[in-house]
């Protein structure tokens, strides 16, 4: 029986011939936390007694939720991290004026690469699956032992293989294509699943588009959402300077749970309702929904293309009068490309605030929090009950292509309704 | 007997003819509150039943200090405003994408001018002495009072004649020229008195060293600090399209409890240590002060002018590795000039955050808050026990030219020592 990519990886991190099912033990290339995760890991990590870390430059501190620091508690939690960094001289510690939301840096870092295995201690761990790796969410305590280890136990997941055919119209974008695919297979449609992603439409789907697939594989359950290797994937990665001879192809008879295709001309602009990010619905067919404000950034959707395509749909344009409209470019370097391209630019002249990179309002977290039935649509990756404030407040989940558009006219609205 | 300006202000506000010390109720230009102080001006203002306020275009609503929303309780606040400013027809409401520090964007607006009679909900509305009005912070329920009757009372303060000579060096600033005032007369030196800057040596401060200058008045306990009208001035309300032909001159016979006199040409690099602004100290004379963090921004220091002090010497350099530099533009104007100057491309390029207009971090609030023990060298106003974060933090009042010199040492620097 042939192998799947993720059989393929932890066969190669256990050096062992696993198959979906098995329990195994796998060497782990890069360990990620952040200022939120990090201090348990730190703390669990420093129960084990004065020890060094396994590989001082496999571990990634990336201090991206509360900062530049919300308040005390999140300025302690950062200053633990700083000084573990210190003591256990962790080459990749990063903190405002270097950070950017982890899931955007860790692949400008180079750190994610065709065939490696990664965890963190951040659900969205699995953006890195675009560029052919397999990587997840942990818990804490997981990724405090694996910072002594080097290594962690897995169940190997089965996969799913989602072809992805035919070719978009414009202003769809990945973010439709997992919004989509959400909708259609819900929540928990690919629990503990690993997500397979290949097929002839792979060659319309930018980088961009499938960190932002990968990043929402969790959405629905997913352990990771892999990509298939192709030339996109070879030119990002030249672009970074990687050479990615270590790529990872499945079998042809491979043993995959299930199959999905997704045809990407059929695809129109979705978004997902309160409460749950499969509660999808085309824009189409939505009523007239007004909204408070506009989120345009995140580990999903912070990206330059992202806000390459929120700038061209806002320029000359004005955000509607009474409307908040809250851009997060995706790290340092994202800033500063937008920056150069005149994006920013466009974004504080029709009436933005544009953030420093954070997480942010995501989470709940800083820098957009909602009052009490705000709504707000948002290019982030969940809309749970509270989670982006007040818990009578709601979050409509979009691409950045709806979030502009409807950043002009005040509801949910199609980037074509604009242009 | 002659009349100060604050007595000609009260007496052209009062229709009587005041003098120090005299208790009056005089009507008011503007009156301000920001998004802590509103909700409990409004709640005093609502107190009074189903009524209108004096005047739309007269009160304003500026959201800047815990915006983009930090939390719930921010939004819930920021909420309450917007409602009240819709409720209201009142013209004068921002918030995030549109709003920026309210010292900053008051004078911008073109809301502060000579002659005028501003009290706001915040003590730094002193700010606007510098276009030769008579401003002064107030408390929450007086402000609120003051939306009903467009009046409030006042006893008339005395003035401190501040005699302003000679011409300063390169790099010497209006916060150098203010912590050395304070440094001098004390935090309580000119309790209850208006400060009146005057003298041949006002030539050489410009509109942005008197803003900052007159938003420290308060810290010496100063009621006012306000300038004498001249080309300046004139210079600076015509780029906004005012006309101020109604300045304020004092008599030459008028009564003034106390002269200072400030050379320019004696001036050094000053800063004030903690906790008290009058601490203050000459950078030559300090041992090695090492730092965490640098904050350049605040209704003090957040113009233009002062970005572009903090620029030029940031220029080709890099932040001091493992510090924080976190960068605040005063408002969205200040923030696109300084995007079109290329400022803010320099700040990111030599490791600093940049963030939305807020206050941020000088009152505690967000965007940089302190951990216990932490050191920040800030451009802000007060360096009280806990200002910025943990009660064991600490804060070192600053220039911009003396904060981003010390961003690229990582200790209190000055600017001819990085140049």
């Amino acid at each position: 029986m042939g192998k799947t990519i993720a059989e393929k990886i932890f066969s190669k991190h256990s050096k062992k011939d696993v198959k979906a099912g098995d329990y195994i033990l796998a060497k782990l290339d890069i360990v990620l936390v952040n200022d939120i995760t990090g201090p348990l890991s730190v703390m669990e990590f420093q129960k084990l007694g004065d020890i060094k870390v396994f590989d001082k430059d496999k571990i990634v501190i990336i201090c991206d939720h509360f900062t530049p620091n919300k308040d005390i508690k999140s300025a302690q939690n950062v200053k633990m991290l700083r000084n573990f960094a210190k003591n256990q001289n962790i080459r990749h510690f990063y903190e405002p004026g270097h950070v950017g939301i982890e899931h955007v840096m860790i692949p400008e870092l180079g750190l994610a690469q065709p065939g490696y295995l990664i965890i963190g201690a951040d659900s969205h761990t699995c953006t890195y699956g675009a560029l052919n790796a397999f990587s997840t969410g942990v818990g804490s305590t997981d990724a405090g032992m694996a910072m002594a280890t080097g290594d962690t136990w897995f169940r190997v997941p089965p996969s799913f293989r989602v072809e992805i055919r035919g070719k978009q119209k414009k202003w769809i974008s990945g973010k439709d294509v997992v919004l989509h695919l959400i909708g259609r297979i819900g929540v928990e449609g690919a629990n503990y699943f690993a997500l397979e992603f290949c097929g002839e439409g792979l060659r319309n789907l930018s980088i961009d588009d499938r960190f932002t697939i990968s990043n929402m594989a969790i959405e629905c359950g997913g352990k990771a959402g892999i990509f298939n290797y192709d030339e996109v994937t070879e030119k990002y990665l030249k672009s970074l300077g990687i050479d990615a001879s270590n790529y990872v192809e499945a079998d042809k008879d491979a043993n995959y749970e299930k199959s999905i295709t997704i045809d990407l001309s059929d695809l129109d602009y979705t978004v997902s309702l309160p409460f749950s990010p499969d509660n999808t619905i085309n824009v189409s067919k939505l009523e007239k929904t007004y909204v408070d404000q506009v989120v345009i950034g995140s580990c999903t959707n912070g990206r330059i293309s992202d806000l390459r395509v929120a700038a061209e749909i806002l320029t000359n344009k004005k955000v509607k009068d009474g409307l908040r409209v809250i851009v997060l470019p995706g790290s340092p370097k994202v800033y500063l490309e937008a920056l150069r391209e005149g994006l920013i630019e466009k974004f504080i002249i029709a009436g933005a605030a544009v953030s420093t990179p954070t997480c942010g309002p995501c989470l709940g977290g800083h820098m957009g929090i909602l009052a009490e039935d705000e709504v707000c649509v948002s290019t982030t990756n969940r809309n749970f009950i509270g989670r982006m404030g007040h818990p009578k407040s709601k979050v409509i989940l979009a691409s950045p292509a709806v979030a502009a558009a409807s950043a002009i006219t005040g509801y949910i609205t199609s980037p074509e309704e604009v242009m």
